[in-house]
């Protein structure tokens, strides 16, 4: 058999990628979690989350990341900081991953690199995140009691989570730059007899402001430049989701979006490749949905190389 | 519209149930979570759960069902302790569910009724799980390290998971009661390379013995009725693992064991019926997955409703 530098490496270090790392390391299988940034992904951004179970009362992202970083080392995962730049595969089914000045071999990798929600494009809207802007209604809508929301987007997930902010906002502004809506014709039907909802028609959101959190937006219309001023603490932004993919493209089969395809096992189209929550094509995009997926493809890779 | 009980039933309230429980109370759905005995599945019987993220010292299966029986009830679940004995539907799809004296109404179900591992047929089994006997190598085989560990069974799971065993333990035995492996051939052969795994034939399981926890095991060869002694604390059973679904046979799709057949989205042959964790057709039956599962139904209940 030939040696490589290890049995496994995980790419991104998500609660996806942390999982796997958890389940790997207790399979006593040789692996290395690679991030390019920090450990923690997304939830990084969330101020709070309530429905990872198993903490009552809630806890932030920071929290639970540190939670899910600290879990894994305990058990033995190495992590390093480092960015993958493109893999490539030999007829001996070694993977080569090629970061910008080494390569690493291995027989197996997890690709948990994540995805990220477009951002609408305003400077200070980094700022915001988690602290009144967020792109997801599941995670943050129950937290919209009898408020006034401001939501940014035309297509079927925004006007479907526009129309699932209603049962908790008292008002939802939906902002979309032209004058007729992207999503399918039942969400518009649905949309225009819901009287919480207005649409701003040919809108796009001019600016953020508040001191620690979100106090209020401007809305400008194209049209006419007026501006609208709203006061609302919680503005949905669903203008898109891209995936992190670009280092494996031409390498495993891709949505026309760009996420990757897998199956139950969480096998790509390559053999020893998987991938898991977030960058995978999946119905679902919580941190309970990426625990599992990354437990799933941990014990694949377990599988997969006894055989 | 009809009028209903409630707009979802969970059955079933083991990590599964309760995170759909979790997830369907913050979306403000009508939602009662029905156990026939106390909440919490089969990780009941965990003495120590080392693989669920965001624990990094892990925690004991009673806790972490005591964490998500609270964290449901603090966002609102109501629970039931009843047994549901059938289901039907009527043409206007409403779901009717049966209890020995009562008829509960709903427009949707997600079934978490999990699945029970067979057990050897021994009076003191039960005194000793969680406590010695375990039904998972993924969870238990890192406990391990170093030890004696016995093993029931000859299908594929018990052979690739004696295997496994041996990545930790110095010293496997396979307790069969037959001559030869039910196990496919590649398996077959396997085993019988791994100098670490010696195959008791035509044995069963006769006593268990130890005080507070496993401390030694009778295994009886059925041929020449003799007695062999094995000092271990861990027994490891895989002689079949068991749907709970009788109460749902003829209603929805089953596989030839049992568990139920889910899409991606949980949803079953049934319109408004969804399944999640152990009791489906699922690569990996774990806490981790079992959660993702359960958050996966619960959305897509909500999708459903608001159509």
């Amino acid at each position: 058999m030939i040696k490589t530098d290890y049995e496994s490496v995980i790419i991104g270090g998500g609660p996806a990628g942390l999982t796997a790392g958890i389940y790997l390391s207790r399979a006593k299988i040789k692996t290395v979690l690679i991030e390019k940034m920090v450990c923690g992904g997304q939830i990084m951004a969330s101020d709070w989350i309530e429905n990872y179970p198993g903490f009552p009362n809630g806890l932030s992202g920071s929290d639970l990341s540190s939670k899910m970083l600290e879990h894994a080392e305990n058990l033995g995962l190495k992590t390093s900081t480092t960015e993958i730049v493109s893999i490539s595969k030999d007829e001996n089914e070694i993977i080569t991953l090629h970061t910008a000045d080494k390569k690493i071999t291995t027989k197996t990798i997890i690709i948990a690199s994540g995805a990220s929600p477009k951002k609408p494009e305003l400077q200070e809207v980094e700022r915001f995140i988690g602290k009144g802007i967020s792109f997801c209604a599941t995670c943050d809508a129950p937290f919209c009691k009898d408020k006034v929301v401001v939501a940014i987007g035309g297509g079927d997930t925004a006007v479907q989570e526009a129309i699932y902010l209603t049962k908790f906002a008292k008002k939802v502004y939906l902002v979309h730059r032209r004058d007729e809506l992207r999503a399918v014709k039942i969400l518009r039907e649905r949309i225009s007899k819901n009287d919480k909802v207005e649409i701003l028609w040919d809108s796009k959101l001019s600016s953020l402001e508040g001191l620690m959190g979100l106090e209020k937006v401007k809305v400008k219309n194209l049209k006419t430049n007026e501006e609208k001023i709203i006061e609302t603490q919680n503005c949905f932004v669903w203008i898109g989701i891209i995936p992190n993919t670009s280092f494996i493209k031409n390498f495993i089969n891709l949505s026309k979006e760009g996420f990757i395809i897998t199956d139950e096992n969480m096998q790509t189209s390559e053999k020893g490749v998987y991938a898991a929550g977030d960058v995978r094509v999946t119905p679902l995009r919580q941190v309970s949905t990426a625990v599992g997926d990354g437990a799933i493809a941990a014990m694949s890779v377990a599988h997969y190389l006894e055989s």
